[in-house]
C-alpha cells in the first residue's frame, strides 16, 4: 500500500483513449491538458503556517481531472500510480 | 458533472464572435485579452494559512471576463469547459 | 455593468493627449510611464491570509494615475475599459 | 494633488548637480546609484496579513535619498515627480 | 549517527534493481522518477511562522519513496546516505 | 546625518587593505566575499506582517562583516556610506 | 570574535581529505555536495512573522554537515570561516 503524505494523493491512471469513460476528450489547444484518474489514497492534509491540518476535500474512490504534468509516476505491485498533489486536481467528476 | 476543488470555478467559454453577445469586444492590444463565459460550478473556496476558508465571490450562472490564458480546457460529455481560480476572473458581467 | 471581483476595479481612460485635462504629461524616460483614469467600480477588497477583507482605499468617480502596462483591456458595450488591481494605482489625483 | 495608495509616497526631485545641496555625490560604482529628493504625499501605509495598517515612518517635508531606479516618473500641474514604495527609500537626510 | 535538522530526514538508499523487494519499479517517462529508502533518523520538524513545530509524519523505520533528484548524498561511516525534506517524501510504502 | 528606513542600517566602509585591522582576509574562492565595516545608524526594525516591529540586533559603533554586493553606496557630506539591511549583515566583530 | 546575527551560524572547516576523521566521503555524484565543519558561533535564531524568535537547535562545539556552496567564507585572525544560515545545515554528526 502507498500511503501519501500532507497534501498528496494517490491516483490510479484511466487508460487514454480518444475519449475516456466518462466522455473527457482532450481538445487540440496549447492550454494545459488534463489527465483523468481515481483517487486510491489519501494523505493527512497540508498543515498551515498557523499548525493546523487542512483536511482534504478528496477522498478515496473519487473519479478526478488533474494536470498531465502534475506529480510522480511510480509502479508498485506492478500496477501504475501518480502521486501528486490535491492542489493540482482540477475537479471531481461526479 | 465536474465539481472544481478549492478555489476553482468551471466555465462554459461563450463562442468567440467579433463582438460577443453582451458587448465585449477584444481590442487591438498588447496587453492580455480577456474571454466572456458562464459559471457553470463554484469549489468551496480557497483555504488561508489561518485555516479559514474563504468564501468565492462567484454563483452559478454568472457572466464573467476571464484572462484568455488562465486554466485548463477539458471537454465533459460532448462539451468544452476552462476549469480556473476565482483569481483569474476580472469582472462580473451584469 | 462590470462588476470586479477582489482586489480588482474597473477605470475608464482618459484620452490620451500630449498634456490631460488634469495635467499630467509623460515624461520621456526609461522609466514605467504612467497613465490616467477614472475609476468606475471597484471590488469588495482582497481578503488576507487571516481571512480578513481590507476594504479598498478607492470610491468609483476618483480620477487616478496607474501604471501604464498593469490590468487587462475591455471592450465592454462599447466602451474601453481597464481591469486592474487596486495595488496597481499609484496616486489619486484630487 | 498626488495623493499616494497605501504605502507609496510622492517625491519631488532635488535637481541632479555633480553635487547636491545636502552634499550628496553618487560615487561611480556598480552598486544601485541613489538620488536624492523631498517627501510631498504620503500615502496611508500598507495592510499587513493580518489586517492592521503599517504607518509609515516618513512625514511630508522629509529630504530622502531613495533608488535611483524605483518607482514611476508623472508631471502634474506641469511639475515633475516620482511616486515609489516607502521600502524604496533607503534614508532620511536630516 | 547523523541527527537531521528540522524538517529533513537521513534515509538509507534501497539498492537500485530493475524491480525493487517491495515492487516498484521505475517506467519510462519524462516524468519525475522517485526513488525507494528507508527512514533511519527523523528530525524535530519545521518551525512554523506562528512559532509552532510542525511533528513529521515519518518515523525511523518507514519504508518511503522519495524524489530522486531531492536531498544531498553523504557517505557516513562507509554507509551512504540521502538527507532531504520531509515534504520530499511522496509517500510511505506500508 | 543619514537616518535609514525600517530594517536598513548605514556602514562606514573599513579602507580595502590586503589584511584589514582586524585581521579580515579575503580568500581566493568563488563564492560571496564579505566585507568589513562600521555601523554609523540603525533604523527602527522591520515590521512583520503581524504588525509588530523587530528590533535590530546591531547598534551604532558594532563592527560588522557584510556582503560586498549589498545594498548601495552613497557619498554624504563627503564621506562614503553603504545602506543596506540588516539580514545583510553577515557577523559583529566583537 | 565572530558573533554571527539572526539564524546564522559561524563554521570552522574540517580540512578536506579523501575520508575525513568522522568518516564522511563525499560521494561521486551529480546531486549537491555536502562538507564536514565545527560550530563556532551560534546567532540569537531567525524571527518569525509573528515576531517569535526560533531558538536555534545548534550548539556551539556541535560537528555538522552542510551544503559546499552555502554561505560565505571569510578569514579572521589567520583562520577560515564559513558563516552561513542554520536552514543550510544538513545534519549534527553525534
Amino acid at each position: 500500500m502507498l500511503k501519501p503524505l500532507g497534501d498528496r494523493i494517490v491516483i490510479e491512471l484511466v487508460e487514454k483513449e480518444e475519449k475516456t469513460a466518462s466522455g473527457i476528450v482532450l481538445p487540440d489547444s496549447a492550454k494545459e491538458k488534463p489527465q483523468e484518474g481515481k483517487v486510491i489514497a489519501v494523505g493527512k492534509g497540508r498543515v498551515t503556517e498557523n499548525g493546523e491540518t487542512v483536511r482534504p476535500e478528496l477522498s478515496e474512490g473519487d473519479k478526478v481531472v488533474f494536470s498531465k504534468y502534475a506529480g510522480s509516476e511510480v509502479k508498485f505491485e506492478g500496477k501504475e500510480y501518480t502521486i501528486l498533489r490535491e492542489s493540482d486536481v482540477l475537479a471531481i467528476i461526479g
